[in-house]
C-alpha cells in the first residue's frame, strides 16, 4: 500500500507536523547548578529582594549626602573617619552627620548613611577625617535592596533553555533546585541489507551503518538522549516491530532508511500500519531530503529521512531538532546557530525546491564568504569538508557570486 | 607588593597570554561514536576507499554505457533484464551486450555494466525486457571507487572539534576508536569574605556565591571539565594556599574575586608569588571587566576575574574560553557564537575603552535588531534578560542607533 507521494514545502511539511508537537509531560526537580541546557518546567519570580541591603557600588567612603552638598576642590567637606565597614557583614557603628566610613565595592551602608562618594574624590585630611571635594547625592553609587531584583518579579519563564547567566541568578535568590523536563529520548533505527555494524568490514556490495552515529550527534547537540537501536533488514514485519518496539521506550523515533524507492515505501506503510493520524508527509521540496517522511503514532512524532548521510543530516536538522526543541518544552524555540555570507561563486537550482549547499565559511577583511564544497557525488564528506549549509531559496533558480546567503552552521 | 597596574586593550592583553598556551598533552583513545565536541589528537587520513565497490546513486538499470548509444524516445535502446541486484551484495550474474539489471540506490553495479539508466527513462518492453530512451555515457549515475574518499586522502586534522559528520565519516571509513586530548580540568574559586554557599541564607552584608556556578556553565560549553571548589576568604595566606592546591589538581585557575582595590590587589600578589612568570596582565581597558588578571604559573594559565557576575562572565568568555580551547588543543580556536545585528538606539561608551553591553536580539522583517537591555547597577540581572553581548569598539565614542554591532551570544 504505497502511501500518496505529495511533495511539499518545507514550511508546508512543518505546519503540518506541529500541531502535533506537545511538551513531553515529564518533570524532574534537579539541582540549579546542574540545569545547564535543561528547560525549565515552570515560571520563576525572585522569591527575594536582590540585593537584600544598601550595597556600595565603589570603592570609597559611606557618607550622608546632605553632608556633601556644596563641596568642591576649593572647598572640600571635612568629614570624620568613624571606622571601615568590613565585607560581608553590617558596621559596628551607625554614622552621625559630619561621619564617614570606609567602604568597598559590595560592601554594607552603614546605618545613618545614604551614598558613597568615590575614593578618587576624597584625600586623607588627617589620620582620622578625609576632605571630599565632590558633592553626592543621596543614593550616589548604591544599589538599594530590590534594585537588581524585586522580590515577586518574573526571572524566568517555563521553556526556558538554562544558560549560565541563568544558573547565577537562580542560585543568587536562593533557588537551588528546579524542575525541568525530562531530556527527550531519540531512537534511531537505521534500516537496510547493505548495512554492517561499523566495526565490521564490510563486504562486496555493504557499507558501514553510520547514520544512526550522526544523527546521534545531532540530537545530544539538541539536548536530547539518543539511543541508536540495531541495524533493522528491508522488510515491513521486521521494521514495523522495531517501530513498535522503539515507540514503546522513546520519544520521538527516527527510521534512517534505504533510499531506494522500494525502501521509501516500506518505512511508509510500515509507520502509517502503526497508528493514527499516521503519515503526515511524503516528499518534501528540498534537495536533498526530498523523500523525507513526517508522521505522528498516537502523539508520538515519527520520522524517515532518506539514507544518504548528508540527506540524512539536513533533514534531521530541518524536522527532527525543531521537534525535539518542542517535546522538551522550550519556548520559543532555539533557533539553528547561522550566519549570513557572501558567494564566493554561482550555485544552480531548480525553482520550487529549496536547496542546500555544503559551503565552508572564509572571513576576509572582516567579512564572510560562503565558499561551496563541490560535493562528490553521495556528499558523504562534503560536510566534512564543510562548515554548514547554505540555503537556495525555494522560489530562485540559484543564485548568483556576490549573492548573501543564510548559513546554518553544523 | 602590589602589581603595576597597567591598563591594556584586549588584544594586547590576550597576545601577552596566548605564545604561554600549549595542549595538554595527555591523550585518550575513545570510541568514535563518544567523540562529539573532543578535539583530535592526531590527523586522520582515510585508511580504505569509499566506497569499496563501484555504487548506483540512482534506482534504474545497471546497463553497458555503448548499448544506449543513440537511443531515443523515437528510437529506443532493447536491453534483456537478467535479474535484481539485491542490496549489501554482488549481483549473481554479469552482464553481456545488450543485457540490465535492475539496480536500486546505493546497489553495487553487476559486473560488466558500468553506468545506470535512470528508471523514469525506461519503460517495460515485455516480462522480461526494457527500452531505454535516453543514452548515458560510461559512469553516468554511477559513484566510483575511491570517489567518496580515497584511500590515504587527508580527513581529518590534528585539533580538530569532532562534529556529528566527522563521527559518521570516521565510522564509514572503519575507524571506530579515536585518540583525543583529555578534557581541560578548570578549577574555579570563589573568594570573598562576603560570600555563602547558595544553599544559606545570606545575613547583613552577606551575598552567595553564584560565579563559581556560572562560569562552570560557561566552561562546561567550551568542552571543559569544571571544578568549582570551596568559597575562599579575602586573606593572602588563604588564597595562595587556595590556588596552589587548585594548580595541582587543574590545568587552568580562575579566581573570581571580590572587586575592592585592596582584594585585587591580594589575588594579583596571591599569584605572582606562586612561580613565574607570574601576573603578565593586571588591568584590561573594557567595561565591564577592567581588574582582569591573566597570568601564566609554571606553565598553567591562572586568571584572576572581577567579582561582578556580568564582568567575571564576559572576561571569562573573552580570555579564559580562549584558553580553554588552545589548552584543549583545538586548531583553529573556534569563534564564540555571534551575530551582527543593528543598534536600537544610541549606546555611548569612552574612546580608548572596549564596552559591553547586554542586548536582546529581535528579528524584524528578516533583520536581526539589538535593544540593550538597561541594566540595573550590577548587571547581574542584564544578561539574564539578554541574549548576547555588543561589543562597542575600543576607537569609538558611543555608537548610534542603526549602526550595525556584533553581539557575542550568551
Amino acid at each position: 500500500m504505497p502511501e500518496l507521494f505529495t511533495v511539499l514545502t518545507p514550511q508546508e511539511a512543518w505546519s503540518k507536523l506541529e500541531p502535533h508537537l506537545s511538551p513531553v509531560e515529564r518533570v524532574e526537580v534537579i539541582p540549579t547548578a546542574e540545569a545547564l541546557g535543561r528547560v525549565l518546567a515552570d515560571d520563576r519570580a525572585a522569591p527575594v529582594d536582590l540585593p537584600h541591603f544598601p550595597r556600595s557600588a565603589m570603592d570609597g567612603y559611606a557618607v550622608r549626602a546632605e553632608d556633601t552638598h556644596g563641596a568642591s576642590e576649593s572647598q572640600p567637606a571635612y568629614l570624620k573617619v568613624m571606622g571601615e565597614v568590613l565585607m560581608g557583614r553590617p558596621a559596628s557603628f551607625t554614622l552621625a552627620p559630619g561621619e564617614a566610613a570606609l567602604i568597598h565595592t559590595g560592601g554594607m551602608l552603614a546605618t545613618g548613611s545614604d551614598a558613597v562618594v568615590m575614593v578618587e574624590n576624597t584625600r586623607a585630611a588627617d589620620a582620622s577625617s578625609i576632605e571630599v571635594f565632590r558633592a553626592v547625592a543621596r543614593g550616589e553609587n548604591v544599589i538599594q535592596v530590590g534594585e537588581d531584583m524585586a522580590s515577586g518579579e518574573a526571572l524566568l519563564s517555563r521553556g526556558s533553555l538554562v544558560r549560565p547567566q541563568d544558573i547565577g541568578a537562580l542560585l543568587a535568590l536562593g533557588i537551588t533546585r528546579v524542575p525541568v523536563f525530562h531530556r527527550v529520548r531519540v531512537a534511531l533505527i537505521p534500516t537496510g541489507d547493505e548495512l554492517v555494524p561499523p566495526e565490521d568490514t564490510p563486504g562486496p556490495g555493504q557499507i558501514r551503518n553510520t547514520n544512526a552515529y550522526a544523527l546521534a550527534g545531532l540530537a545530544l547537540q539538541s539536548g536530547a538522549i539518543p539511543m541508536p537501536l540495531d541495524i533493522v533488514r528491508d522488510s515491513y514485519e521486521a521494521l514495523r516491530e522495531a517501530i513498535r518496539q522503539a515507540m514503546a521506550m522513546a520519544d520521538l523515533v527516527v527510521v534512517s532508511a534505504g533510499s531506494s524507492v522500494s525502501t521509501r515505501d516500506v518505512t511508509a506503510s510500515a509507520i502509517g500500519s502503526l497508528g493514527q493520524p499516521g503519515v503526515l508527509v511524503h516528499g518534501v521540496s528540498i534537495r536533498p531530503g526530498k523523500p523525507t517522511i513526517l508522521a505522528v503514532i498516537d502523539g508520538k512524532p515519527v520520522f524517515g529521512l532518506p539514507g544518504n548521510p548528508a540527506s540524512a543530516m539536513i533533514t534531521f536538522d530541518l524536522f527532527v531538532t525543531p521537534a525535539i526543541h518542542a517535546l522538551s518544552g522550550c519556548h520559543p524555540l532555539p533557533a539553528r546557530r547561522r550566519v549570513e555570507a557572501k558567494l564566493t561563486r554561482n550555485v544552480p537550482s531548480a525553482p520550487g525546491r529549496e536547496d542546500y549547499v555544503p559551503v565552508k565559511i572564509e572571513e576576509r577583511k572582516g567579512e564572510l564568504y560562503a565558499e561551496p564544497v563541490f560535493g562528490k557525488s553521495s556528499l558523504m564528506f562534503a560536510l566534512v569538508r564543510a562548515d554548514g549549509v547554505a540555503r537556495i531559496p525555494i522560489d530562485r533558480g540559484g543564485l548568483a557570486a556576490g549573492e548573501v546567503v543564510t548559513v546554518r552552521m553544523f
